[in-house]
C-alpha cells in the first residue's frame, strides 16, 4: 500500500508552460492553425509531459499483463481457460499479433505473468504471479483487497524499472481469457451504465453464450456490491490481476512522467481505474484505437479521450499500441522538423514570375 | 482521350482467388477470426491487387498535384492565391507537413505543377502545367473539356512512370488555394447532396467568408449546370487541374494494379471522380483519415470506404498518406509474420503445470 500511496501522491500535472510553448511553435509552423489536428495535440501533450518542446522517442516497450479469471468457469468465453497460458508462452516467441506489430514498430515487449493458472520455465516471462488466477466473481470477490493492491503495485514497479532502463514510451497489453467480462463489470460499476449495454461478444460467443455473459456480469455486480467510489474495492471484487497490474502501469507512467498508450477495451478499463484513483494520470495517457467491443465507446467517454485509430480491432494483447507509437512519433517529427512561416517565405524569390 | 479510354478499359477487378487465399491464411492465424479488423481487410485487399498472399512494399511515393483555381478571386479562401506557388516551391524542400511525414515513413514525393499561376526554376518540380490556373467557375467552366482530359491523362502518365520506377505503394496529395471549394462543388454534383451541407471553412474562414463560399459553390453549380452522369463535364466545369490530375492517378494506379492511398477532402473528390469513371478503380484505393472538412463524411459514404485514422486533420498536401502507409505495411507484417494456430500450439509442452 505504501508504493501505491506514494505513487498517487507523486503524480503531478503537465508542465503548462511547456504545453503553451509547444502550441506557440505549432501555431507558427507553415500550415493553417490546428490543421494537423490530433498530431498537434499529441506534440503539445508530449511537451507537457517532458517539459521540453522538442522530444524524441528513444526506447519503446509494451507491457503485457497475463492473468486468468475464475469467472471463466461460468462459460463467459469462447476459449478454454488454458489458452491464456498458451498465449502467455507464445508472447515471447515473436509470432503473436502484438509481437509482430511491436517488432515492426521497433518496440520491445515485457511479458508479465501476474496471475496465469500455470507455471512457465521461460525466463523471458517475468514471474510476478499474485495467484493462479482469480476466484469466480459470480460467487464472491475475485481477489482480496491486499491482492488488488499488490497487483497494482506490481504494475508500478514494472514501469519504474522500465523507466530506469531508458524506456520513454510505453504501451499496455494483456492476455487473459475472460477479461472482457471483468472489464465490462468494472466499466459498468465505475460509470453507472447498465452492464447489458457494455457487454460484448468478446472473441466470438454464440448468442446464447452472449446472453449468459450479460447475466454473469450483472449478477457478479449484484453479488459483490462493489463501492464505485472505492476503485480498489471495485477491482478486487469484479476485476482481474491483469487489469489491476495495468492500472499500476498507468499510475507508474504518470508518476515517472512517461507517456503511456491505451490499447483496447481491457487496457482502457485499467486506464479508467487509474484515472479514478488519480485524475491527473489521464494527462499521460494516449488512446490508440477504438476497439470493436461495444463498451469501448463508453470507456473513451468516461476517460474523455478520443482514439486516433479506427480499425475495428478487438484482439487486445496490446496490438493497437505499436500503431499508435508510429502516430506519436510522427507528431514529434512535425513539431521538430516542419518549417515555420518564416522558413516557408525565405525562398519566395524562387518565383520567376507570379503572374 | 486515347490514354484515358485505354486506361478505363484496362482496369480489372481484384484477383478474387488471391483474396480468398489471403482470408484463409488470416483466419488460420492464431487469433479470433476477424479480430484484427481493417488490418485483415487491408492484407486481403492487397492480395487481390497483386495476386500474391504475401506482399512487401519496396518503394512508396506521394504524388502532390499543384494548381491554382480561378474561383479564388471570389474570396472563397482565407489565403491569397500566390500561396499556392510558395507552397509548391516549398514542397521540394523537406519542410512542409507532407514532406516531414513522408520522410518519416521513408516515402518519396513527386511534386507536379499541373496548373500553378507561376513558373518555377526548380527542376524537382515536374512541369506538367495545363494552364496558369483555371478560370473562375462562378462565371463559366473552370476549364475546357480537353484540358480536363489532358489533366487526367497527366495523372495516368505520372503513375505509369512511377510504377516503371518500381514504386508499389502510392499516395495522393495536392496544393492549391481554393481547392476545398472545387471539391465541395464536385461532391455536391456527383452525390446530389446540397452543397451548403458540404462546404466547410477550409483553412480558417470567418463566418462571413464562409457564407460567401457556400453561395459561390451553389451559384457555380447553377451557372454551369454540370451533367452528373458525365464526370469529365463535372470536372471541367466546377473542378480543378489538381483534382483532375489526381483522378488520373487513381485510374492509373488501378490500371497498373498498384495500391493508392486517399488523403483528405480534395484527394477523395478526385477518388470519387475516378470511381464514377470506373467503379472498379475503388478496389485499389485505401482511405487514410477522416478529414475535419464537413464534406469528408459524405465523400466516404459515396465511395463506401471507411478511413483508418481519425486525427481531425485538415491540412491536405497528402499529409495523411504516410500515416496510412504505416498501417498498410503493418497489415502486411501481420499476414506475413504472425503464427498460425499450429505454430501457436507447437510449444504447448512448455507448460510445467496446467493446474
Amino acid at each position: 500500500m505504501e508504493l501505491l500511496n506514494s505513487t498517487l501522491k507523486q503524480i503531478e500535472p503537465l508542465y503548462e508552460d511547456s504545453v503553451k510553448e509547444a502550441v506557440k511553435r505549432l501555431d507558427n509552423l507553415a500550415k493553417p492553425i490546428g490543421s494537423l489536428g490530433y498530431l498537434e495535440d499529441i506534440a503539445s501533450k508530449m511537451a507537457g509531459i517532458t517539459g521540453k518542446v522538442h522530444n524524441e522517442i528513444k526506447k519503446k516497450n509494451i507491457i503485457i499483463m497475463c492473468a486468468d479469471n475464475g469467472v471463466v468457469e461460468e462459460g463467459v468465453s469462447a476459449c478454454p481457460q488454458y489458452i491464456t497460458a498458451i498465449l502467455t508462452n507464445n508472447a515471447t516467441k515473436g509470432i503473436m499479433g502484438v509481437s509482430v506489430l511491436s517488432n515492426f514498430a521497433k518496440s520491445d515487449t515485457t511479458v508479465v505473468d501476474i496471475g496465469v493458472k500455470a507455471d512457465f520455465n521461460d525466463l523471458k516471462i517475468i514471474n510476478k504471479k499474485i495467484d493462479y488466477g482469480t476466484n469466480n466473481m459470480l460467487k464472491g470477490p475475485a481477489m482480496t483487497r491486499e491482492q488488488a493492491i499488490k497487483a497494482i503495485e506490481t504494475g508500478i514497479e514494472i514501469v519504474d524499472n522500465l523507466v530506469k532502463e531508458g524506456y520513454d514510451l510505453l504501451g499496455t497489453g494483456e492476455l487473459g481469457i475472460g477479461n472482457t467480462t471483468t472489464s465490462a463489470a468494472i466499466l459498468s460499476v465505475l460509470s453507472d451504465i447498465d452492464s447489458d449495454i457494455i457487454v460484448g461478444k468478446g472473441a466470438g460467443l454464440t448468442l446464447e453464450q452472449y446472453e449468459n455473459k450479460k447475466r454473469v456480469v450483472k449478477k457478479s455486480i449484484e453479488v459483490n456490491k462493489p463501492d464505485k467510489d472505492d476503485v480498489i474495492d471495485v477491482i478486487s471484487k469484479v476485476g482481474g490481476f491483469d487489469i489491476a497490474g495495468l492500472c499500476g502501469c498507468f499510475l507508474g507512467a504518470a508518476k515517472n512522467r512517461v507517456p503511456i498508450v491505451i490499447d483496447g477495451f481491457i487496457s482502457s478499463a485499467a486506464a479508467l481505474c487509474a484515472y479514478k484513483l488519480n485524475p491527473i494520470s489521464r494527462d499521460y495517457m494516449f488512446p490508440s484505437h477504438l476497439s470493436a467491443e461495444p463498451g469501448a465507446v463508453y470507456m473513451m467517454k468516461e476517460l474523455n479521450l478520443e482514439p486516433m485509430l479506427n480499425l475495428k480491432m478487438r484482439l487486445g494483447e496490446g496490438s493497437g499500441c505499436p500503431l499508435a507509437f508510429n502516430i506519436i512519433e510522427a507528431a514529434l517529427e512535425i513539431i521538430n522538423k516542419m518549417g515555420t512561416f518564416e522558413d516557408a517565405m525565405i525562398n519566395s524569390d524562387f518565383l520567376v514570375d507570379i503572374r
